[in-house]
């Protein structure tokens, strides 16, 4: 996927998963966020790096901040942005997804920021471009969502530093989670030694699976709670919940759903996290996610510089 | 409700019902809408007013002016307009109005429009921000739409002057409508002294009603357009005609729409407005809403400039 | 229709279809295609010709490129886009089209697009406007697609060169087709002597129309094909094959598809061109429509250009 997404000048060209990002890269990234907070004094000031750039939101499933969040976030570098309505295009007349990208590639489009239900569509995309434009995968079915990991990696880097020493857990449905998967490739290049990832057994990945190296796994929450610096908590799906042999939303939150005594068992001060939208009371219990020590909506805040960064990155001249 | 929409100086914070607004207040605000107007030379000449500023259409019923007349407005001024929508959001997951209002305020968007069909939302949405970002009620339940009763006050102040020698009445269901309230509480404030209220029975408000403070209520609309100069139409819901006990659109016309008959008993040169959508020989004839009276369009025309009057009193430096 | 589609001075007012233009009107259009191009440096280079300028695209049809163009042709221009939301707009309430066009209009909108289902909407819209706005015709039932006739134009002179030696064969739902009516009307304007026209008998029109003067009619596509210059495919309407009495796509595709078989029938070099969607292996063989003689993605990029010196030609001052 690297020879994919980097030119053989190493520089960005599409970002379609993390994995094989290293450390060095990483902490580029964060820190062109954090230089676009600091260039637009920390707001909705507006840049012009991309102006008479265009940007296509390719959403193939709802979305609320993520969709929005790459529309303020190429706007607010002066991009135009062209939010394509796939219920009323011509993919309704049957045309096939690579003909309608390639239609929108000859209208001289600069990137594609696109978001399937399906595993490796982003990619599929970017290996049949005609033209230089990037791809940004905004989440494909279970595999990925990098834009999301950066945002992640970012918000714990403003608030926890180094990241050697931390103990980190992600809690909820592992084995279904494009987030849980580009959080830990970000996460294990920047060097997080003790990560854990806990779900009902099945929503975790198969033991001997590679796709978590490092990792450990656990199935009870408390257990895995125990001293971390970092809880991330995944959204339930609701039809997961026969999958796990869940009985109820109840049984979910007694078992897996972040209660304030259960943070309790953390370190103190440990950040709690969500990538949105929340179930509240059924991953995550109300007064933490609005307590002290969640940052969910700060994530929301750095998903927007995060986003910039990447765009800048990719298409900036 | 006027500490929620008012700062301590005094400023506009949010517009969320025109109860509680002054002559002095609506007569700035109408002033700046016509300096909008002069400053743009009459069209769409755009203005820099609120560049960098994002504003978030956030409709959950339809509109065709209201939601195009505040993009617009936005727009002109210079601002990002995100038309959110609400179908393919979030919201289809089960995410909660709030939550989806702190997203996309940790976005940095500086005002939220908001349409719902239930009375207090907008107010809802208000009390419970993070950040100083304005929120705009463009119609909630049968509540309140304050830019249409700022545009209706603009409407009249510019053809008939002083407010205090007309006589104005508003004709149809005036129990539901969100436009009569607003229209009654920007000319009561501006001193219009005979407001008349005519609609079939069960579409009147209650005789002891306190909402409607000073208002004759009349059953007869021939009776009630004696001698106005300002007659304000309302849009008939057609699962209203049931409540009203009318047993047809043609039934309803002969006794509440306004015919070129029926306007001849009102003054000579009285106005004719309607909030639109109109329908057509339902509550207003053809050849009345098409004719040299009416102050239909007017009325959309001077939509924009208000909603730019608007949004410059909240947002601008 | 001309004394609607030119001003008193020869002007452009509105482009509802291509009947009535003559040879020096389409080449001075055309230059000025080619001069956008140029202006833009072969992409998206913005301008600023149409700043505070407002278009609506009103689509009451599916479409991903015409709209999708004309959005960008418009933005690239420096106009505001207002993309209007049929579905949720207040049609439905029941508010009638041109209720709805002089809504818009009032908040001074500048053009209209408009693509319906109805033969002859634009040109209604065109005749009851208030205002000096442009409506631009982006399809209309089976009568007009001006902006296709002048992209196909476009393409096949950056192709071709002189138009009068060229022979021309359009194949597939003749009848029905807004694209053939005005690509024929634009090509027999440029001089192109042999023009072709090739359908099963139902989607032919009758053999005494007069739509399509001085074209020749065939049935056999293997016929008109021969030693042809250009070979302009429609997409089938799948709803259609009964009428035509053809029971299978690959039937349809063995007796009007174009292969490479059928191709090499052509003149050598032969530019193969469709409007888009293409229907693959149905109306044109994948390795057709993907080789080098297909013009169909350049077709695309100059529809961008197109609709900005239309676009020009309307509204800038």
């Amino acid at each position: 996927m690297n020879e994919l997404q980097f030119g053989n000048d190493g520089r960005l060209r599409h970002l379609i998963t993390l994995d094989g990002f290293d450390c060095t890269r990483i902490h580029a990234l964060l820190d062109r966020a954090d230089a676009m907070r600091a260039d637009s004094r920390g707001g909705a000031q507006s840049l012009d790096l991309l102006a008479g750039r265009t940007l296509i939101n390719l959403f193939f499933e709802p979305s609320t901040r993520t969709r929005t969040s790459f529309d303020l976030a190429a706007k607010r570098l002066g991009a135009q942005v062209i939010n394509f309505d796939i219920a009323r295009s011509s993919t309704v007349k049957g045309e096939s997804l690579l003909d309608t990208i390639h239609t929108l590639e000859a209208m001289h489009c600069d990137a594609f920021v696109v978001r399937h239900q399906e595993t490796g569509t982003p990619e599929l995309v970017a290996r049949h471009l005609h033209s230089a434009a990037a791809v940004l995968n905004a989440g494909d079915g279970s595999h990925a969502h990098p834009t999301q990991g950066l945002l992640d990696a970012l918000t714990i880097r403003r608030h926890c530093g180094d990241f050697g020493a931390l103990r980190v857990v992600i809690c909820g449905d592992i084995r279904h989670s494009r987030v849980a998967r580009s959080d830990v490739h970000a996460l294990r290049a920047l060097g997080v030694a003790d990560l854990r990832l806990c779900a009902p057994a099945n929503l975790l990945p198969a033991a001997d699976s590679s796709e978590f190296p490092q990792c450990r796994f656990f199935h009870d929450f408390d257990e895995a709670i125990e001293g971390c610096d970092v809880a991330i908590m995944l959204r339930l799906q609701k039809e997961r919940m026969d999958l796990a042999a869940i009985p109820s939303e109840a049984e979910y939150f007694a078992r897996y759903g972040l209660s304030r005594t259960r943070l309790a068992r953390a370190k103190p001060g440990c950040i709690v996290m969500h990538p949105g939208p929340i179930n509240r009371n059924v991953e995550i219990a109300d007064d933490v996610a609005d307590g002290p020590q969640s940052l969910i909506l700060d994530q929301v805040a750095n998903g927007v510089f995060m986003r910039m960064a990447v765009l800048a990155e990719l298409l900036a001249p």
